[in-house]
């Protein structure tokens, strides 16, 4: 099929009545997919029940240096699952503290702490006038809504394949002394699956901010998260960078298990410096006694170590690769070449991003809703939910079956083209109009 | 025994050469004993070990409504959990959101809410010159720790046979606009084990702040551990008593399961009116997707509801009867009639409270320890450690196999004698002093 913008009008409206009677088809299904959040499926889930067995009520919950974890202590995590964790996100040990279920929490937290108490010492963000974080765009919804939250201002960064453009994060950060942050996810990004460039990891590294309190956000939701075995993204370490740069303090980095065991009942982990880990430690000191120490170990002994659990993300690999996979068949059969739109094809993490023309995004995701498919809302991969240019789309593949989500994204490709071509003809001189 | 005030400097002097050669003996044991902390014995973890198999591989891990506990979702928890801990409050599972593993970390973030955010659309204490708490004395450290963290100022208020000192209570609460909150441990207080008497519950209901945004932090730690099954401690429910006195959304209710399960690794919760829970929840999904739904799903297959949870308490108190019973034996033995100190002999909680005469608690503790005793730290029970009278000491009785317990309460008991001799010496009229 040839490009829209080169057809007739009358080609157009031909095409348009088509694609009605074939939405029409679909609204007639009564269907009920949901494609807006990165959930894993039920079959991924499934992979991990052995955790389920691994602690029983004969197994002894004394961990490596004979720490009863059935009992109350030890704020920063048992040393066996800092190891996993540490392992997991390439530094040392030390280097981490194990949280409880949600990294999203420990980064709420960071954010919150950062308002009452202020960061290594500089003044509390709640006492300054303005607080501002970047956040490269397209993004991930749940950052944004902690920075709205706190009344930071967010401003938006682009991004690139190689990641955010770190010209514009290099300006901003270096002038303006009321930027205190910026949201990365720095490998198979929430929602494009960009994984950022060395030479883009190593400008981060080597950023002079005007704010002594300044910190990069490296949220390394998928660092493990690979859909292919061979040619796997490679990310450059940032606590090690950072530190060889000269600027240790400048990185906090957030990971879970969430994706790996299960959502919600998993352990979280921050790691820094160890001047940051002193001033985090000051403060979780009061907020508790210690996370879920029996969830730490149950963790270690199913997994055993990295080996383990690396081998246990190529199950769900094989689960969720079909799906990728799918996806983008069906995009690039219904789509490409018609001049419409552009999506993602990663090697790994929860999401493909789709960018339709201009102004369309919001419609092509509520006719999706009308005819039973619930993508995740259009502008909320922008902080506000204000996408500026209506055009992007989040496309979470890994929750339903292979089959609905193929019959998802074929009613998805649908949708794309009906508004599209409903657009076209609404930019359209009028016949007869004068 | 006679009282040591009424000894002559002679007697004095003798009893002290005879005390000291007793410590000595002592300090020859190298004994290592702790009784810093309330943490269960390891006799008391071993009775939830049966909790280790609830859940395994081929379980179901659905919960009755048809959420996957091991996916995303439900932030205020699942339905039975909210039955169970809400029966455990004692009050309506709609009333209550279900938190991770440490209700002191509920308490924390709403403090830090407050803060931030304000409670209910009132001013966030950040924005405000001056926020204050009442601190019923002698109470629980890391409550202080939280408020004193924040850079709340504490205000001392005396604890009674019936709970804190109402007049004061009232009298501050009506008159100062600052004060926004005062930490309550109502049933089998931490450190005393006094539980409200109903008058106390009545008029905390009744209060009338000045401040709108006045909460009671009503921490119920020590709801269901009763040492005795008959004879228990009754404490008036203090959400619907506020809702009858007309201040339905005046207070926050804490509890967990740390001490009924395993510290740590238990399930938390708040309770309050729904304009509470509506305004935590605003906060309360920024911070979190949902915590530990498993662990939910554990707790009450294994507890079964709350009758189970009740005849699981009575095993508890069976282990830790003996050992209050023990500590009061020994007090009574070595100290009673001596007129150098008082102690409470609860019927539930974890602790004791021991009075020593004024001056002497530091010097107790400090003779304990350099004999191998590690108690609670004196004046931990005050804001910012300070017990004006340095009289106070928390006693606690649950982590020592009993034989260590009886052995630590002799030093104690010896360490209370020889300091209070000195004492007594030192305030004498020196012999031949002009």
């Amino acid at each position: 099929m040839k490009p829209y913008a080169e057809m007739t009008r009358e080609e157009l409206l031909e095409l348009k009545k088509k694609l009605k009677a074939e939405y029409k088809e679909y609204q007639s299904k009564e269907l009920k997919l949901d494609m807006s959040r990165g959930k894993p499926s039920i079959e991924q889930l499934d992979l991990s029940m052995g955790m389920m067995d691994v602690l029983g009520s004969d197994s002894d919950l004394t961990c490596e240096d004979g720490t009863d974890c059935r009992n109350y202590g030890v704020l920063d995590g048992i040393s066996e699952a800092k190891e996993l964790l540490a392992d997991m996100m390439e530094v040392h040990p030390d280097q981490i503290i194990i949280y409880g279920n949600s990294s999203l929490n420990v980064m709420y937290d960071t954010v919150s702490r950062s308002m009452t108490h202020g960061v290594m010492g500089n003044t509390p963000w709640c006492k300054l006038d303005k607080v501002k974080f970047l956040c490269p765009v397209p993004g991930y919804d749940r950052h944004f809504a902690i920075t709205e939250y706190f009344g930071i201002e967010m401003v938006n960064v682009p991004m690139t394949p190689d990641g955010p453009d770190m010209d514009m994060v290099e300006e901003l950060v270096s002038s303006d002394e009321s930027i205190k942050g910026i949201w990365c996810v720095p490998k198979y990004s929430n929602p494009q699956g960009i994984s950022y460039a060395d030479d883009t990891v190593r400008r981060f590294a080597r950023l002079e901010p005007a704010a002594a309190d300044f910190r990069i956000y490296w949220d390394n939701a998928y660092t493990v998260h690979h859909l292919y075995d061979r040619g796997q993204d490679h990310l450059i370490e940032i606590l090690a960078e950072c530190k060889r740069a000269g600027n240790p303090d400048m990185v906090y980095k957030f990971a879970s298990t969430s994706k790996i065991s299960f959502p919600g009942s998993g352990i979280a982990a921050i790691a820094a410096s160890q001047n940051n880990l002193v001033d985090i430690k000051k403060q979780l000191r009061i907020q508790t006694i210690g996370h879920d120490k029996v969830n730490q170990l149950r963790h270690v002994r199913y997994f055993g170590g990295i080996h383990g659990l690396v081998e246990h993300m190529k199950k769900h690999a094989d689960i969720l690769r079909p799906k990728f996979e799918a996806v983008n068949e069906i995009l690039t059969r219904e789509l490409d070449g018609l001049g419409i739109c552009t999506w993602t094809n990663p090697r790994g993490g929860y999401f493909m991003s789709f960018d339709s023309m201009d102004g369309c995004a919001k419609e092509i995701v509520a006719r999706c809703k009308k005819a039973g498919l619930v993508m995740t809302g259009a502008g909320a991969t922008y902080p506000y939910g204000k996408d500026p240019h209506d055009s992007n789309i989040r496309i979470a593949p890994s929750y339903p079956p292979l089959g609905d989500l193929k019959m998802a994204m074929e009613l998805f490709a649908l949708c794309v083209k009906l508004v599209s071509v409903e657009k076209l003809l609404s930019e359209m001189p009028q016949e007869n109009a004068q």
